[in-house]
C-alpha cells in the first residue's frame, strides 16, 4: 500500500525547489530505473504496478495501482515503474581532462543528450551555469538514461569558474575558427552556449579560442542544435 | 473568416494518409513558417491570430481567433501562426555525393534533426524505408526548421534501393570499424538504423562496410542516440 504522504512527495519531486531541499529526484519507466539501479545510485523508493517487474522486492519497493501512478507520473501514458533516488555526492572538479562548460542550456532534452555524450566520451565534469536546465529535470533524465550516475554535474558562477582555471578555454560559435583544423590540446574546457543565444557576451569575453563546425557552402541552415554540436565537437576533441 | 471546412482540413493533416491524399503538409510557429516561406516552398493556406505578424498579407492568408487555433493546433500551447504548405516536387536521387539511408527510424524528433544535420553538411539526398517515420510529420517539421525545403527526401524500399546502387554501402554498427581510422570515398552511402534494434539483418547483407564511433574505454553508455551518431559520422564524412 502507497499512503498519501508518498504519493505527495513524488509529485513534489516535480519541482527544483522540493527536490534540492529532499536530495531525492525521480525517473520514470523500468529501463531507465534499472539502469540507474545497475549504475549504483541509491534508490530511496521503487514504485511498480506490476509484481513481475523485479527480480526482488526490496523494503522500500511498493505496489501501485495504475491510477495512482497516473496522479504523480509526468507522462502522458505512465510505463508501470517509478523510481525516486537519492542525488549522487558531488565530487570537487578535476582538472586532468577536458571539462565541458554549458552557458545557460535550457531545454532538457538537449542537456540530457550533452550528459549521455560525455559520457560516451568519457568526460566526467559538466559545469553548468545556474540559469542551464536542472539535470535532475525528469526530461533532461529521460535522455540521459543511466549517464546521470557516471558524471559529475556541478551548477555554478561560471564566469568565476572560468576566470579562475589555468586551463585553455575553447568556446563554440557560428564564427569561429574550423574545429577540423584547429589544434586541440590534451587537456582543455569546452563551452558551449545557449539554443538561442549562443554563449553569453560575459562569458564570451573569458574565451581564448572561438571554434566552429564549418557548413557547406551553398546550404542556409541557421546554426546546428546545440546537443548535435557538441556530439561533433566532443568527437573531434577524443578522435586525436 | 475561417470555414468550417478549412478547420476540418488542418484537422486531418494530422494524419500522414491524409497529407499524402492532398499533397500538403502543416507547420506551426511564425519562425518556422517563415522559414519555410523563405525556403520557397508554396504556402496553400497561412493561418494567424495579430494581423501584424506579416508584413504583407496575401490572398490565401486567414486570420483565425485563438480559440478556433487551439482546436486544429498539435500544441499544448498554439503560438499565433499556422503555415498549410505544398509539399515540394521530389526529384531523383542523383549519385553524386554522399546518401544518408535511414533504416525505420522512428522517433520524429531524430528524423528532424538528421534532415537538419544533413541540410547542415550538403547532403542533398535523404533515402528512408517505409517504416521510417513521415517527414511531414508536424514534430518532425518543428525540428528541420527550414532544411524540408533544401532536401529530397524519398520514402522507398530501400532493399531493393541498395541492391540497384553502385555506391560503396556503409553502416552505422555499434560493433563496426572506427570511422575515425576507416578510409571514406568522396561518394558513398551511409545507412542509420532503427533506435531500438539498429540497421536489421537483411538490410546488414548489403552493408560493404561497417563503421562504428569508439566509446571512450572506461564508459558503459549503451549506445549513441542515432541522431548525435548521426552528425559525428557526416562531420567525419565532410572533415576529409
Amino acid at each position: 500500500m502507497v499512503g498519501k504522504s508518498q504519493l505527495k512527495r513524488i509529485r513534489r519531486l516535480h519541482q527544483k525547489k522540493y527536490r534540492n531541499e529532499l536530495g531525492l529526484f525521480f525517473v520514470e519507466g523500468k529501463k531507465t530505473v534499472q539502469e540507474l539501479l545497475d549504475a549504483n545510485l541509491k534508490p530511496f523508493e521503487i514504485y511498480y504496478t506490476e509484481p513481475n517487474f523485479f527480480s526482488k522486492i526490496e523494503d522500500n519497493y511498493f505496489q501501485i495501482t495504475p491510477s495512482e501512478l497516473k496522479q504523480v507520473s509526468q507522462l502522458k501514458n505512465p510505463n508501470g515503474v517509478l523510481g525516486v533516488f537519492y542525488m549522487p555526492d558531488l565530487t570537487e572538479v578535476v582538472f586532468d581532462d577536458w571539462v565541458v562548460v554549458l552557458d545557460e542550456v535550457r531545454d532538457p532534452g538537449n542537456l540530457g543528450t550533452i550528459i549521455r555524450l560525455c559520457d560516451w566520451f568519457g568526460i566526467k565534469n559538466l559545469v553548468c551555469s545556474k540559469q542551464t536546465v536542472d539535470c535532475y529535470n525528469p526530461k533532461v533524465l529521460q535522455a540521459t538514461m543511466g549517464s546521470i550516475a557516471r558524471l559529475n554535474v556541478t551548477y555554478t558562477d561560471i564566469l568565476k569558474f572560468l576566470e579562475d582555471t589555468s586551463l585553455p578555454v575553447y568556446g563554440a560559435f557560428m564564427d569561429g575558427d574550423s574545429v577540423y583544423t584547429t589544434k586541440l590540446p590534451v587537456v582543455g574546457i569546452l563551452i558551449l552556449g545557449n539554443e538561442a543565444n549562443g554563449i553569453s557576451k560575459e562569458v564570451e569575453n573569458l574565451v581564448a579560442k572561438k571554434i566552429a563546425i564549418p557548413q557547406s557552402k551553398s546550404q542556409t541552415t541557421e546554426s546546428l542544435n546545440v546537443a548535435t554540436a557538441s556530439a561533433i565537437l566532443l568527437s573531434e576533441i577524443r578522435r586525436r
